[in-house]
């Protein structure tokens, strides 16, 4: 077999203004659909970051895709060595070997141990909706900005997908008033697991001090509380909560480092970023070889990287943490068929052969569409904060 | 797809009475062919472990694996718990798939990233054939008890399969004889790699002693010299030879361990004991992660164990270190068109779907005679070697 064609087709969607440490999403989140050809026809799927620096990597990768075979994974691996950019390539890869085969991507990872996996609601301050996106539910719409707010937004999450698990998008209020946003979600869901993620704007101290005072409420974990291996790592040693990350172990050679300092309990596998889906289950057997957990980090997607990630958690015995997923907060998927839905939390896995999903042409030219018209070319949620705050800086820590 | 039947062949071949710090081969090594069958008739093989407790296991595993879908193969890891029976099911798998999808086996591996695969020449002292084998040639017949006959030996496995690296099974003649067999193997070959691995034979001051005794040879690595991670830890800080295991790392939770202690730079995989061929990859991983070396060990073994090695080694990027390979010591292969042929100490990779190897009905059924007529029902090197000296133990630290 062999590819014929790489097709890179960078799409735009609205994406409501979702408040991190890093500033706040823009009106638009922008991705990259590939779409790999062979010369029997056949055509395989992936998605992967957007804007122009993607694009461009993804570009000059296409010299070395184009004519290989899609089984060929360990040479295209040397030979694209930005992680990011083969692990694109990978998946769609293995969703045209899947096709071609008629067999599950989950078979291609070596098969699924579980029907359904589990994923988590992730919760957002926010401001309201600006009009660029037209989301139906009101709850989603309005403003998010105070412990209380989220904890009506956390009922509608769990109202309206089943989540079992809470994660909670930290690093946007005073650290008090975080500590009491935990405090409600506890009081008003006391059998969900629930989880923060400050993005490291807290120093070491701050994160100790967050981490004593939510110590009753029994957090499933507390993800990079703090900046770095060597800040982890001194939490680490005084704290008793699991502490996770997708911040300082991003790639094979943080996990050496991490290990030796004993940094981190649980690493967040993201395949978009680790190299593939094959890469994601190396990561898995190291954390298996070093008692080290294992959760999935996310970014805001459609439902071709869903279909990816649940093919994956399906296939990764050790991956016991409710996945993270932005895809609630997408009003509408490229996908024929509209948006997967959750029940009780947890997706079905795709059964067609390779991700089992496929684009709907015409609302896939919409999102294509979006991304000629608007503005932005790369994801910069400092500069669009800015734009509301203008002295507004990434402070790391802030607090 | 599905499992239908699973069919266990016990084999044994003549085997030259080989010395090592455990014993002496006997006069036949035992063997297990499987084949899987599945519903469409296709048929998925692979060799592991002979004697009968590995039968037993392997007897206990058929009730998880008839009406498996072969592609299932992390559900079947979870269910056959010990590595060694679930590696020789995931070869026989990925036998079957690569056959059902007409792909040799080391697409399902992520393809390969090498044409062709170096091997090492495996030499041991030994004593003079006892005509149970009719091996060809003088050379291998005859007795190799003294550093010269080694190099005669040496001399032999050079000229007739080109290896470029020499490796020593050691631990058998007093360390001071051993250091003048490498003295006298570096004279003859200054460009090979050479290695030695005594089995743990050596107390840590005797292996710290030989290794600064054949320092200035440039040994490639110096295998197990001493016994378990603290053992080879010790000896490790006062050298600076990399020292390699295939004893004191053989599972996935020894790993941790050896790299918290830094008791060895090299690691031996063998995917019979290891839980298959991705099982092995990743190990690979693992080494690729933690910096370390990846060298590839060999038991006594057929045709059908060897191109699966060669499968995997060919799929393995960070395998730099020539495999270790029982395989010129057998007198006759049970494969369609006889044994596999070393060219400059390497083969190819065979092309032809799933394992690319065949059983010749005719040479199998030979092997199956062996292992009625012959008395071993498990490998005893130590038993077999008190036949011969009656008062002998496998002491370890011999030295």
């Amino acid at each position: 077999m062999r590819i014929t064609q790489v097709e890179l087709i960078p799409v735009a969607f609205p994406d409501p203004p979702l408040r991190n440490s890093w500033g706040v999403h823009a009106s638009f989140a922008l991705r990259t659909i590939l779409r790999l050809h062979s010369e029997e026809g056949l055509v395989g799927l992936s998605e992967t970051y957007g804007g122009e620096g993607m694009l461009l990597a993804l570009g000059q990768a296409k010299a070395q895709v184009v004519g290989a075979d899609p089984y060929d994974l360990n040479r295209l691996r040397l030979l694209i060595r930005h992680p990011r950019v083969f692990g694109a390539i990978e998946v769609a890869c293995l969703d045209l070997i899947g096709r071609a085969s008629g067999q599950p991507l989950y078979h291609l990872l070596g098969g699924r141990v579980r029907d359904r996996v589990d994923f988590s609601a992730y919760l957002f301050f926010k401001y309201a909706g600006d009009g660029s996106t037209s989301l139906t539910t009101g709850d989603l719409c309005g403003e998010v900005l105070t412990p209380e707010a989220m904890v009506e937004l956390a009922r509608w999450f769990v109202a309206e997908h089943g989540f079992r698990a809470l994660k909670v998008k930290g690093g946007v209020l005073p650290p008090q008033q975080e500590v009491e946003t935990m405090r409600l979600l506890r009081d008003a869901f006391p059998d969900h697991d629930l989880r923060i993620d400050p993005n490291a704007a807290w120093s070491a101290e701050t994160a100790v001090r967050f981490i004593g005072e939510t110590r009753e409420l029994g957090l499933e974990y507390v993800e990079d509380p703090t900046w770095g291996i060597a800040g982890m790592a001194a939490v680490r040693q005084r704290v008793d909560v699991p502490l996770s990350t997708n911040m300082c172990v991003t790639a094979f050679e943080d996990i050496a480092p991490a290990i030796h300092s004993r940094a981190v309990d649980i690493i967040l596998l993201d395949h978009h970023s680790w190299g593939g889906l094959r890469a994601s289950q190396e990561l898995a057997a190291i954390c298996r070889a070093f008692g080290l957990g294992l959760s999935m980090h996310s970014n805001s997607h459609l439902g071709v990287s869903l279909a990816a990630m649940v093919h994956l958690a399906a296939s990764t015995p050790n991956l016991l943490h409710a996945c993270d997923t932005h895809y609630p907060w997408l009003e509408e998927d490229v996908l024929v068929g509209g948006k997967l839905q959750f029940v009780n939390g947890e997706l079905g896995v795709p059964e067609g052969p390779g991700l089992g999903v496929d684009l709907d042409e015409e609302k896939l030219r919409v999102l294509v569409e979006n991304y000629r018209r608007v503005h932005e070319r790369e994801r910069d949620d400092a500069a669009e904060m800015r734009r509301r705050e203008h002295d507004w800086l990434p402070l790391r820590p802030r607090w």
